[in-house]
C-alpha cells in the first residue's frame, strides 16, 4: 500500500467537482458533487443522534439496494430539524443530479453539513447542478473536498493504492470537521454530528465485506475522535466501490478483504486526525491511550472522559501542566479502577503533540481517543464574533 | 422563615475566622476554622470521583460517631493524590485545631480546596492555627468565606432564621466554587469535586433528620449545577447542628421537619445559583428545566447534555442565537424523545439571566439544572495565564 496524491477521483471511473452555488452568504464553495461512471456498491453509516438531519433519513432508504452512482453534498445548512420540508429538499438535491447525469435516481446519495434549524434554498442547488455536472472532471476533486468545509480551514483529503493480484486498486477520500465533533456513527443511525467523509474505490468488493470493513475502520478512527464532546445531527461516512479496477470480487475475511481493510483503517484514521488537527481554533493534538482496562467500555469511559475534559483541554492551550484535571476526568468517567494503583504518563503539555498514556491496571482491554485542545479561539468561532 | 445577614457564624454558639497561612503564594487568606461552643450533630456529603481527597477519606472516619465541634479548611491545596501522606496531612490539621481549642480530636472535620496533586504544606497550617483560634468570633465569619475561595471573585454566604414552636432557629452558610464544577454527592462519596459548602445550625434535629434533609437539599441544589462538566475530587457539603436554639428535638418527617427542610433548601439552591453565578469567567446564568421526561434518569440526561454542551454555551456567551445546539445536545444524550414532538423555549441568548424550557412530552418527570455561559476568560483562567 502506498499514499498518492489526489482524494475522491483517484479511483478508476470518479470525477467530482465543486462549486459556490450561493447557499453560503460568504460567496465560497458549498456545493460538492461525487460520480461514478458506473453504478457503485455503496454503504453508509451515521450519527446517533436522535435529531437527525433529513439527508440522513432519505440516504437510508436510498441505500437499501446497496448501490450508489453519485453523491451530492451541500455545506452551509445542515437541512435538519426542518420537518417533511427537509425531505422534500433531500429528494429535490437527488432529482436534480439524476436527471443531469442521466441515471437512477435511486442511485444517488445527498449529504449536508452546516447550520441547523435553517431552511435550505434548495433552488440554488437546482440552478446549479447542472454547471457542476457540465465541469465534472478528475482534476476537480479538490474544489470538491474545498466545497465541503464549514469552519474547516483546509481541505482533507487522502488516497492510497495497492496491488490485489494483478489488479491495482486505489481508495481515495474526502472529509470536512471542525466543531461539533464527537461522533457515534452507526448503521442504523440513531444519533448525529458534522463530521462528513466520502470514500470512493475502484474495488470489486462484495457489499456486506464493504460494510464490515466500513465499520471496522470507522470504529478505529471517526469513532475515536472529539473536539467538544457535541455529536453532531449530519454525522455521515459513505463508501462507494465501483469495481472498474478489475481485481478478484473481495470476499468477506478473505486475505484480499485483510489487505483492503489495512488501507481503509489507514485512510479513515488519517482524515480522523486531520479533523482533528484542523478542530475550531485548535493548536495540538492530544492522543490518549487507555491500556489494561477492565472492559472495552470502561476503556472507552475513561479516554473519552479525558478526552472531553475542557479543563484538561485549556491547560495543554496554555501549556500549563496539570495531571490533576486527568485524574479528576478519569475518575468520574464511571469506569472501574483503584486510584492507588493506576499510572498516568503524560507528555509535556507545552509540545505540540501530546500522548498521554493510561494504564489502569485492571484487565486486557485498550483504546485510543484523539482530540485538540481548546482555545480562546473556539469559544470566539463558536459565540459567533470570530 | 426569613434571609438575614452574615454566614455560618449566624446561628447561636458559632464563630470563625479566616486568615493566610502562607499555603497560597499570593499571600491571600487561605485557612477558615468553623468552631461551635458545644459538640454539634454532624453530618457530610462528598464527591463520588474515584480520585477522592485525603480530607474526605479521613472525614468519613470522623463522621462516624455523628458528631463534629470544629471544622478546619485550606484553599490552594487540594490534598489529593498524595497517597499516605496526604492522610497524614489531613491528621495533623486536625489534631492541631484539637490542641489548640481544646476539644476531641474526633470532633474535627478538615476540607481541602485548590491545587490537585501537590503537596500540602501542613507546617503553615499548625503555625497559623493559635493565631486563628484565639481570634474566632462571630464577626470573623466572612473573613471565613473568604479564605476558603479559589477562583471565585467573591465570598458567598447566607443565612435565615426562622420560628419553630416557641424558639428561633437560625441556618447559616458558606461556599466556594468557580471551575471543576459538576458535582455528584453522596453520603458514600464515590466521586469527588471543587465545591465545599458548610452549614451551621443551632437547631435540635436528630441525626437521621438531619442526614435526610441535606440529602433532599443537595439533590436539588449542589447536585444540579454544573460549571463545566467536571466532577472535582473534593466536593464536600457539611453540616454541623448544636442543638443551642433549644427547639423541640426535628424528627424525621415531622412539621418541624418539613419546615427545616424547607429552609435548608433555600439556603444550598441559594448558594449553589451564587457559585454559578460567579463561575469561572461567567458573565451569564443558565436555567435548564426538562419536563415530562419518560424517566428521572432521562430528564437528567437531557438536562446535563444541554447544560455540559461547551457549543451552547459559547454561542450564549456571545449573545448568538442557536437552537440548533440544544438540539444537538438533546439528540444525543440518551434520553428517549421523538425528535418531532419535543418543544423547545430558550429566551434569548442576549439576556443575562436565561431560561430553556424542554417539554420532552414522554411523562411525568422533571428536572431544573443551573450553568454559566463559557467564556473566553474561562480558557484564559484555565490555560494558567490569566
Amino acid at each position: 500500500m502506498k499514499t498518492i496524491q489526489g482524494g475522491v477521483t483517484a479511483p478508476f471511473g470518479f470525477t467530482a467537482n465543486g462549486i459556490a452555488s450561493g447557499i453560503k452568504k460568504s460567496g465560497k464553495k458549498d456545493l460538492a458533487l461525487i460520480y461514478s461512471q458506473t453504478p457503485a456498491v455503496a454503504v453508509g453509516m451515521f450519527t446517533t443522534n436522535i435529531f437527525k438531519a433529513a439527508h440522513i433519513v432519505f440516504d437510508k432508504k436510498q441505500l437499501k439496494n446497496g448501490r450508489a452512482q453519485a453523491v451530492i453534498v451541500n455545506s452551509g445548512n445542515a437541512n435538519c430539524v426542518q420537518g417533511k420540508d427537509g425531505l422534500i429538499t433531500a429528494q429535490k438535491m437527488a432529482r436534480c443530479t439524476s436527471q443531469t447525469l442521466g441515471i437512477n435516481e435511486t442511485d444517488v446519495l445527498v449529504a449536508s453539513t452546516g447550520i441547523i434549524d435553517q431552511k435550505l434554498p434548495v433552488e440554488k442547488v437546482e440552478r446549479s447542478v447542472p454547471l457542476m455536472v457540465k465541469n465534472l472532471s478528475k482534476l476537480q476533486g479538490f474544489a470538491a473536498a474545498q466545497a465541503i468545509m464549514t469552519t474547516d480551514t483546509k481541505p482533507k483529503q487522502i488516497a492510497v493504492t495497492m496491488k490485489m493480484g494483478g489488479s491495482t486498486v486505489t481508495i481515495g477520500a474526502m472529509a470536512k470537521g471542525a466543531g461539533m465533533i464527537f461522533p457515534h456513527l452507526s448503521f442504523s443511525g440513531k444519533k448525529h454530528a458534522t463530521m462528513l467523509a466520502f470514500i470512493t474505490t475502484d474495488a470489486v468488493i462484495e457489499h456486506r465485506a464493504l460494510r464490515k470493513a466500513l465499520k471496522l475502520a470507522v470504529d478505529q478512527s471517526f469513532n475515536c475522535i472529539t473536539v467538544d464532546g457535541q455529536e453532531s445531527t449530519n454525522d455521515s461516512v459513505f463508501v462507494l466501490a465501483n469495481g472498474l479496477s478489475g481485481n478478484r470480487c473481495i470476499e468477506l475475511n478473505s486475505k484480499d478483504f485483510k489487505l483492503f481493510c489495512t488501507a481503509i483503517d489507514y485512510v479513515c484514521l488519517e482524515l480522523a486526525k486531520m479533523i482533528i488537527a484542523d478542530a475550531e481554533g485548535a493548536n495540538k493534538v492530544i492522543k490518549i491511550t487507555v491500556k489494561h482496562a477492565k472492559t472495552k467500555e470502561d476503556a472507552k469511559r475513561v479516554a473519552n472522559s479525558v478526552a472531553n475534559s475542557i479543563l484538561l483541554k485549556a491547560a495543554v492551550f496554555g501549556g500549563n501542566q496539570n495531571n490533576g484535571r486527568i485524574m479528576a476526568a478519569m475518575g468520574s468517567s464511571g469506569a472501574q479502577f483503584n486510584q492507588s494503583k493506576v499510572e498516568i504518563v503524560p507528555d509535556s503539555f507545552r509540545k505540540k503533540d501530546i500522548q498521554i498514556t493510561i494504564d489502569l491496571k485492571m484487565g486486557d482491554y485498550a483504546t485510543t481517543v484523539y482530540t485538540s485542545d481548546l482555545s480562546v479561539n473556539y469559544i470566539r468561532i463558536n459565540a459567533g464574533y470570530n
